[in-house]
């Protein structure tokens, strides 16, 4: 066995020992990803209406608005503020971009500054749980998008300098003038690289709920496509591989803007370590850098498929061709982690391999199937780049490091695969293993069926990790499961009042957060758009009304 | 009497009943105000060094800070703010324009917003008195220059949108990344349309005191000097007539920017009623227009006063022959309000005749005095501007005026000049008296020694107020008691560490405030920079040691 691995790595002209792999290319890299950067389309938006705050143990998360009926967004310019003291608006939708407030004199002069708190939120419950004092442990403080501003002018709208994101705008009077009385105009523009689309493309026939599904993972894509495709707008705002990934593939189905993933790939390509290792996410500003602390391999694999898909989608030969270099670092890096034909966790360096946010989750067995699927998608995507001789060794090796997988991670007696030193039994090391071709169609069925009807089996607590589950349902032939289960998970969203899919979402707990803290979540995350990839693949199956 | 008054008005051509006095000329002389803007000096400034309150009965208001020996601006720039928490920078001068700060990551990468609270001030007690919770009555809470930033970015420069002015800048953490470390960078960026003086133009002998006194005056001016004479670049950031006045006879002797009083001049013409009559106030943004709030006779005159010193400074003909309507006008209106040649306070419409700050002061007498200044300044003015049949009735009406002031103002048992019903002795009753010659020099020695000493008598309670006290000691030879009086009064100032002078102040009480809380207290007042103009106006008074 260890003779075959020796020679697959030996293939690789490439060393990870290098000193820098990409020396001379990052610089080129970093010039096409400037080079393809989308423009923005800019739309201003005016408040829909003024909304109050209801407590309701049936709404979502607690919290839900209802209209109020006593003030308008028209009245809001001509009543004293300092009258009302507090108001919330509703933009209407899930926007992204920059707040524009202007004070309005009535019949007074502004002789002193004025100063108002405002804050957008993504959902009710957001903006009416108390936000202070701030455990020191969470995620920023910052994150929430409460602003004080001061005002030294009236009659000059004012744009709040941080891009903002969200539905729902509460404004507070915290100071001023006693003389003054002035009137707010509120309004929004917002930014997308998305463009307008011109039909749904959805099937006469196509039931509601998936026409909701689909509409609102198309808002969610929208919100999160801007330069780079973002994780979401709100939190954490930026370019992460495992959200690219499921970006560009509900990209195809819907915007079909390629030249932004054209443009991450790069970014992440002239962002490498010097041994043309990449980091997991990245930031435009002020000038392209990659966050230095995250190293996944389970997302460095992603990069390959993200790669390989945009072949399919653009037959752009002459990126593959150039970012091909980076496929193999990647893979030779993964493969490093892998003894006997298993990967191995304990493998220095050590790298988060991240699938899912439940709390506990062993995902040994996702990253081994992660390995043998990216030796796949880099055999297709090499043979189809010409290089044949480089990816000569891959069919072989995926063929081994499956047969390992079955040997030790397959139970037979069940029928399912485990995970870790603790035989962990997950939802997602099923679907994992499926998409690998781990298991075959028969066995997917009923490792599928056994381990989510389980009590004991560790469930998917995300829309990325569901994305997973989906797919390999639909590749095992549940097509019927898969469109139930879609339809019964982001459905749940929706008629929780979701403008946008959450970044977390368990139908058993609405109060689900990473991070401990519900306002922290974000509500408009990228991860949760691909709805829009099945419905549109897989038309026979999720737009027919059966 | 009544025909010389009605001989006296007859001679306006203009009358107060027009229906828009100035219609054609109000844009003409609001385009050469915006014609006459000076550019801004700027000058980028660093924090000079780290401070820590101390609470100290014999400071002034009871705090000082002293330099802080474990951290400088350099190390701040080095040492994780997250930890530090919270620190205070003197700039090392009061200074007004926009603050620069730059967030320089250490050893991570920015992935969450950092949000700073950012105070500047202008003296220590402003910086350690509580804030909150703040009494509605006050003047607006927004004044105190506290803001909260939310920083997006590391490593740019990012400049608070709110232009501020002061010396100690207190910065603290609010919240962000638990990875992120950084450092601040502090830099200001100050900005004047004072020019740099190359010489104090201070005698040799000149005592130390006198010297410091007008340093501080002059860095008290150049603050106030932006694109208008400010009143405070603290509070309130505006233009009134009164402060205009002072801040024009300083620049005589310091800056000479007479381009920016003909700025003010024509800005306030143009923005004058429809009747012609001035408003006391004016904002020059977001284009100029005046607080129709403040209606103003004595400030009004001090209009005439102002153009008629910027005649005698630049003999520019032009400018006083296009605004010698506005002096008439503003002369008429306030003739208006004269009955039997005693000023009648209850005349409609009501003006607030601004002397001082003190409460319960009556400022009838002060009036009665500045009216008989005013004709005697139009006297002059008129004259020299070729309006001799115009003017010619002035001189009786001030003799009338002044006989009428003697008759039921003076007290001729006391010699003290009175005011109002309840008969108020004051300083500045006698000090406005003697300005405008109602008392000759032995009588207003006489008058200003025994107020001055007189327990119940009403002392001056602003540097502005004591500017017409000086002024009247000197018009009646008190020579001696001036220098003293203005050595103790603005060196009061200067022991109690001032960088500029304060716009309220009394020796006997640290804590005197306008606005019943010291830190609304504008501590660099263009009304109290007037000791340039004694001290170089009367050099062998001020300027020599004896």
């Amino acid at each position: 066995m260890r003779t075959l691995v020796t020679l697959c790595l030996a293939a690789f002209a490439i060393s990870v020992q290098a000193e820098d792999v990409f020396k001379n290319q990052r610089e080129r890299w970093l010039k096409i990803a400037e080079d393809s950067k989308p423009a923005l389309v800019k739309t201003v938006h005016q408040p829909q209406r003024t909304v109050k705050a209801v407590q309701d143990d049936k709404a979502y998360q607690g919290w839900r608005y209802e209209t109020d009926q006593e003030m308008t967004p028209q009245k809001l310019k001509e009543t004293n503020f300092k009258q009302i003291r507090e108001v919330t608006l509703d933009l209407g939708d899930h926007l992204t971009g920059y707040l524009q407030l202007n004070l309005l004199p009535i019949d007074s002069d502004m002789d002193a500054p004025t100063r108002l708190r405002i804050m957008l939120g993504e959902v009710p419950a957001e903006m009416n749980t108390p936000l202070d004092p701030w455990a020191e442990n969470r995620l920023a403080r910052s994150w929430m998008q409460d602003e004080v501003i001061t005002f030294t002018l009236a009659n000059v709208p004012y744009t709040v300098p941080r891009r903002l994101s969200g539905r729902y705008l509460n404004i507070q009077f915290l100071g001023g003038s006693t003389t003054f009385n002035f009137g707010i105009d509120v309004s929004f523009t917002s930014e997308t690289s998305a463009r307008k689309l011109e039909s749904d493309g959805l099937a006469e026939g196509c039931p509601q709920m998936i026409r909701d599904i689909d509409r609102i993972g198309k808002a969610t894509l929208r919100e999160c496509m801007q330069t780079v495709y973002e994780d979401g707008p709100k939190r954490d705002r930026r370019l992460w591989i495992g959200d690219m990934y499921l970006e560009s593939l509900a990209n195809r189905y819907s915007f079909q803007n390629h030249l932004l993933t054209k443009r991450c790939l790069y970014l992440f390509a002239g962002l490498a370590r010097e041994n043309g290792i990449l980091y997991a996410n990245c930031f435009e500003y002020p000038k392209p850098h990659p966050q230095r602390l995250n190293y996944m391999i389970s997302y460095n694999l992603l990069y390959i498929m993200t790669l390989l898909e945009y072949y399919r989608d653009t037959k752009d030969d002459e990126t593959a061709q150039d970012l091909w270099p980076v496929i193999r670092v990647q893979l030779e890096d993964a493969l490093a982690h892998v003894d006997n034909f298993i990967f191995n966790p304990d493998k220095q360096p050590q790298s988060w391999n991240f699938f899912d946010h439940r709390a506990g989750i062993n995902t040994d067995a996702c990253l081994q199937a992660l390995i043998i699927d990216a030796l796949k998608a880099s055999h297709e995507l090499g043979m189809a780049l010409g290089k044949t001789s480089e990816v000569k060794g891959y069919p072989a090796l995926a063929k081994r490091m499956t047969e390992a997988a079955r040997k030790q991670l397959l139970d037979k007696k069940t029928g399912l695969i485990v995970s870790g030193r603790d035989r962990q039994v997950s939802v997602i090391s099923q679907a994992w293993m499926i998409r690998a071709g781990v298991l075959n169609q028969k066995e997917g069925q009923k490792a599928l069926t056994t381990v989510l009807t389980m009590p004991e089996s560790v469930k998917p607590s995300s829309p990325y990790a569901t994305h997973y589950l989906i797919e390999a349902m639909l590749l095992c032939g549940m097509e019927q499961e898969a469109r139930t289960y879609l339809t019964d998970y982001w459905g749940g969203m929706v008629s929780r009042g979701a403008d946008t899919f959450f970044e977390a979402y368990d139908p058993e707990n609405d109060h689900l957060s990473p991070y401990g803290f519900i306002p922290l979540n974000s509500y408009c995350h990228a991860w949760s758009c691909t709805p829009i990839y099945f419905i549109h693949k897989y038309p026979e199956i999720f737009q027919t009304s059966h």
